[in-house]
């Protein structure tokens, strides 16, 4: 068989049409045919190499929704026919203390879906069947599809830290992940703060489930929301000044990155120390919590806004991505 | 009455011999008969006004132990006679979300031994009796007063974090501080590394508990520890090349401050993100924290390694913990 895709040449390069021949169908493999995939940030930098580890032709994808067509023969979990989604892993290996204990995005040999592998922006895709997640009836798959990495992403630190009843959460960007951010939290239980600069995000971010909106260009806004916050999930991915963010913290409350805010954070230990203050990372969710959220999501009504895209509109898809116009992730659709 | 104490009549000056008269003793308060007192860093700290909070003249002194000579009237859980100790907090609401919840130390109005009051360094002090703590019989006094402050400062991120059977921890820094962690993390149950910069340290390291000794000096060993331990308690209070230390943890991992290294930590999110790793800080420990430390030494036999001086020579004592002489604290004693 042979899958039409979208590659990137070469690094910077925008997409051109390519057809590969898949490996064999693995005994663990699935093969899905592909309705849609959504842009997450990472592609673009997949796409431009901004990491270093990318490979050319590069098929950028990995919030993959679609249908099983054929399983390999040791797959019983899934059925032809079903509804499937992939995220940014596509594999592990199973056996460690990582993978034992359900924090496969941890283990050391993870393997990404579209680094050494071709990704989601594509027909088809064959892959591990231990990493293709079945989707609620309840979710289209249009919404599905933003749910595989931008919504694990931001699901799994909330629940790993406990966000919920009697707790003020604060989710700071209101973008892509952002935007899921707001809707778990509300939904988890917490009080949810929008932290953002984009003033005419505040709506949006009222019916995301924010009851507050904390404008961080107003200096004195934010000198008085000191000292209110148990929780701040970021997913900017610019510098800010961290310990001014800090400072909303209450005694004992956390910040959580899971953009990757490029430069030195300029955090000092007495930050940290005076108030037990705690600075840490998240980084996607095991297979446990891609279930675990997608039924949440599922249950409580937790939806992406999407703007859909015809798959061979790539290329301007990937620049209203990279210009930050999309409201709030865009998702390709094949015919 | 009137109480002979020790103070710096002014910023970087000796000590000098001197005398006041206390508050009177209220409902709540207890005058205890100060029978050691232990030197930490922070009194050095105190006396050259480095926090730019200082007050003089100043009495240091927030490792205090004695005998309660009078009780206010509403004290119902101490006695005329008995052995207690004070530590670096003499005070809080006791009204607030974290007083309620045992989590004193995180009070917004807490208040300090010797910050607006007069410390240890004496012969007797006046204070609030809920923040005087019932020595256990096994500890001698002069054994106990490090605990005060060092003991419960290392031992609360420890038991927060969960440190014990099953865990890989390690204690940076081999001091007044580092000494005693090592000793509650291995009896904690933790396998425990000793990390340092002074080989001359190893032995002592391994009498304290710990079975690795990391030397950081040492590059390749360095490179060889990484991705091995679950937590890292730093107790130093110089400036690190963090993002090394943060490679030594597996992922998940915690680097926990109590020591206060000055300068920009030259952490990145990325850092965060990828291994899902902490960075956090500890601040003293609430009272029951307190109570629980005091009864884990006494029931496991941690004992911190004290230099005894009579309190008259407080001056060279000040002088050789801050040359960083002491091995590994020490501890006044009233005739």
């Amino acid at each position: 068989m042979t899958i039409s895709a979208w590659a990137a040449p070469k690094a910077k390069s925008p997409l051109e049409a390519f057809r590969y021949e898949p490996a064999s169908l693995g005994p663990q493999d699935v093969e899905i045919h592909i309705s849609h995939c959504g842009i997450c940030h990472s592609d673009l930098h997949l796409i431009n190499d901004d990491w270093g580890v990318s490979r050319y032709p590069l098929v950028p994808g990995h919030e993959i929704v679609g249908t099983v067509a054929r399983l390999g023969r040791d797959v019983k979990h899934l059925k032809t026919g079903q509804r499937v989604g992939v995220g940014w892993q596509r594999g592990s290996c199973g056996e460690c203390e990582y993978c034992c204990r359900g924090d496969d995005n941890l283990c050391a040999r993870s393997e990404a879906t579209c680094l050494g592998h071709r990704g989601g922006f594509a027909a088809a895709i064959v892959t591990d069947g231990r990493f293709a997640f079945p989707i609620p009836d309840a979710i289209e798959s249009a919404e599905a599809a933003p749910l595989l990495c931008a919504g694990v992403t931001v699901f799994s630190p909330l629940r790993r830290h406990g966000v919920g009843q009697g707790m003020r959460a604060a989710v700071l960007g209101i973008g892509g992940l952002g935007h899921l951010g707001l809707q778990f939290a509300a939904k988890l239980g917490a009080a949810v703060t929008a932290l953002s600069s984009t003033a005419a995000k505040r709506e949006d971010a009222r019916r995301f489930g924010a009851t507050e909106f904390l404008d961080s260009s107003d200096t004195a806004a934010m000198q008085k929301a000191r000292r209110s916050l148990d929780f701040i999930l970021s997913t900017v991915n610019v510098d800010l000044p961290w310990g001014e963010y800090l400072k909303l913290l209450r005694p004992g409350g956390t910040l959580c990155f899971v953009g990757a805010s490029p430069s030195n954070l300029g955090l000092r230990a007495g930050d940290l120390i005076s108030g037990q203050k705690t600075v840490t990372g998240s980084n996607i969710g095991g297979r446990a919590m891609m279930a675990n959220m997608l039924s949440f999501a599922a249950q409580h009504g937790v939806r992406p806004r999407i703007e859909a895209r015809p798959m061979v509109a790539v290329n301007a898809a990937l620049e209203r991505v990279a210009a930050n116009q999309a409201r709030y992730r865009v998702v390709l659709e094949n015919p």
